[in-house]
Formats: C-alpha cells, structure tokens, sequence
C-alpha cells in the first residue's frame, strides 16, 4: 500500500520534469519524493516491470508508462463532482487529470445560481438528478466529495445509494461507508505539516 | 521521513474525529490512513512519547497533542500565499489550519482586479510589494506557491530573494531553488491514483 502511494508521487514528478530530459536517477526522482534513493529501488523492486535501469538511470517514459498500468492509469475513468465552489473547480481544472485519461463528467451542487451553469466547461445539475445521472452514466465510477462538512456525509449517502462504489473525499470529515465502497482522503495539510517539520529539525542541526 | 509525513496525516485524521470519542485503537487509525496497523504502531514507537497506549488504545487529546509537538505545529506559523486564485483560496479556508496556528497573512497577485482586495478576509498585495512586505514581516516563514505553471519559477525566485527560506508548492512543475530552501510538493492527484488502483485491485480479486 505504501508502495502504491508512492507510485502516484513517482507519476506526479514524472510528469512535471522537462519534455527533454530522457533519463532520471533513483537519487534524483528520491530529492524529489522527500525518500531515500533506496526507498526508490525498493519500490521499484516490488513491481518487475519497473526494474530496467540502465547506467543513465531510468528512461523517464518508459518509467512513466508502467507506472501508469500499474496503477491502472491508462484507461479512461469518469468522475463526478459533488460541490461546485474552489475546491472543486480547482480539481476539475488540475492539468495532469488530462493526460491521465481522468474525465470530469459533471458537478452536483444545490445552490440554484450554479445550476444550469458550467464550470470549467463541465456543466453544473442539481444534486436531485444525481441517481438518473448515474442510470444513464453507468460507467461513472468515481464520486469527488468537495462540499462543506455539514452535509458530507448525506451526499455521501445518496452518492452510494446512486450505485457509486468509490469516493474521493475532500471534505473534512470521516466518513461512513459500507464495506463493499472505497474511500481515498485527500489531507491537503500533510505535506504543509511535513514543511514545517523539516524547518524545525534544520533549524536544530 | 516517511514516519513524519504520517504523523501530519494522522493528525488530520485525529482533528476529523467526532469530538466524543476519547481513544482511537492503532487498526481504526491504521484503516483511517490507509496502511497497516503494525505500521502505526513502529511509527510511534520511534517517537518514544507516542508509547502511551492504555488498554482502550490512544487516548485522542493527548496523542494529538503530542504530534503536534514533534512536527512543530504548536507554534504560529506566518505564511503568504503567491497567487489569489481559486486553489490559493480554496488553502486559505482549510478548517484545520486555524486550529493548528497556521496563519496567511496575505495574498499576492498581478492581476489588477485583484489587488487591493480581500479574499477569506486576507488582503490581495500586488507582487511587486512582496519585499517590502516582508522587510515589514519578516516573521513570515512559508511562502505558498498557487500560480500557473508559467510564472511558477520566476514567482519562485522572486520569494527566495525576498528571504523565504520554505516553500509549499502547488504549481504542476519542479522548481529550482538554492540547497538553503526547503520546499514540499502538493501532489493532489496521488490520492486519486492510489483509489484508482484500489479499485483495480479490487476488481481482480
């Protein structure tokens, strides 16, 4: 699992380098994750499709390219959001979600000035046309929860009562869910808490 | 490394608990964070006062209190966020960080509808006045980076010179920064490809 977490970090970096760099080194792609050159070969040396090094170090597409089907990337997947404001619309416009073939079909809100609207070019309904959106979207297979933490864990429930069996939760609350449903928190704070730890220990030595 | 950027994600999760529940076993927490309960339990074992489990496992209070010792977090921490638009915005009202001391004192910006404004109630500056701004406060740690992949180096490099020494990343490239200046990478889509191979996963058993 953890191994897996890093293969999403190891895909976000890869992205990011510049078009023409061909190789990297596990030492460099570890600067860039905050882990030990180690912890890279190690994780790599979990999945055998991942250990092709040559003396320049890994080919960065190829790299990239079994990382992605590892994770299961490299198929189209649809998403919906529930919540329309910042956090939302900032996800929907997140450039990487592109490339990686991860659709935003549309977003759930209740405040009635939204509804009609588009955001991001992704058209707004109102959160009562979620069920007959997933009847006739059945391949939706991902719901994004970015609304406010007094009403998560009702859309939540109608989410799953829509049939939805993942959730990408944004909100700050822990929610309940049937054991059959997968749940993924995004803790936006974490790596804020991780830099301010590193400024306390630098600033120790 | 690894211990640290859990113990951020668990205090978020302790801060998400309803406010009633007075102990928390490591597998609630373990399945909270997504890796094992054995991990959770050598986490804390390397932060000798992390130990202090009773038989109805951690009390909640106290071992949030102590992570938030280790990481630093008890502390106010002054931070500037680079860019007003919707992800810097959407930062700016994470309930968490009000808990946890952290404070954004301002924003900056170059678009000139902006400037002058408040945004969650923090004034918009625009970036040209961000030295003079931190002469003025040099108690500002944390420079947060929330601008379009473009002007991401060149906002960068305009922090470092006006003495920043940390810097939290949300723009979608790898910037350059002297050995001095501590940075950490917002990847939000990991969590996202982490789910992604979970359904995976789960679709193959």
């Amino acid at each position: 699992m953890k191994a897996v977490i890093r293969l999403g970090q190891y895909v976000e970096i890869l992205e990011r380098l510049s078009p023409d760099k061909e190789y990297i080194s596990s030492q460099e792609l570890a600067e860039l994750s905050g882990v030990t050159s180690s912890t890279v070969r190690q994780d790599f040396f979990y999945f055998p499709c991942l250990k092709g090094k040559t003396k320049k170090g890994y080919k960065v597409e190829e790299l990239k390219e079994n990382i992605i089907k590892i994770l299961g990337l490299e198929k189209p997947k649809k998403i919906i959001i529930i919540g329309a404001g910042k956090i939302g619309t900032a996800l929907s416009q997140y450039k990487d979600f592109k490339k990686l073939n991860i659709q935003f079909l549309a977003f759930f809100d209740i405040k009635e000035s939204l509804i009609g609207k588009k955001r991001n070019n992704i058209p707004v309904y109102h959160l009562n046309s979620l069920e007959s959106f997933i009847k006739k979207n059945p391949d939706v297979e991902i719901a994004t929860i970015a609304v406010p933490e007094s009403s998560a864990q009702q859309v939540v429930d109608k989410v799953i009562k829509a049939g939805i069996k993942a959730i990408w939760n944004f909100s700050p609350i822990i929610i309940k869910v049937p054991e059959d449903v997968l749940v993924e928190y995004e803790f936006v704070g974490t790596s804020l808490y991780n830099l301010i730890y590193l400024m306390k220990i630098s600033r120790e030595k």
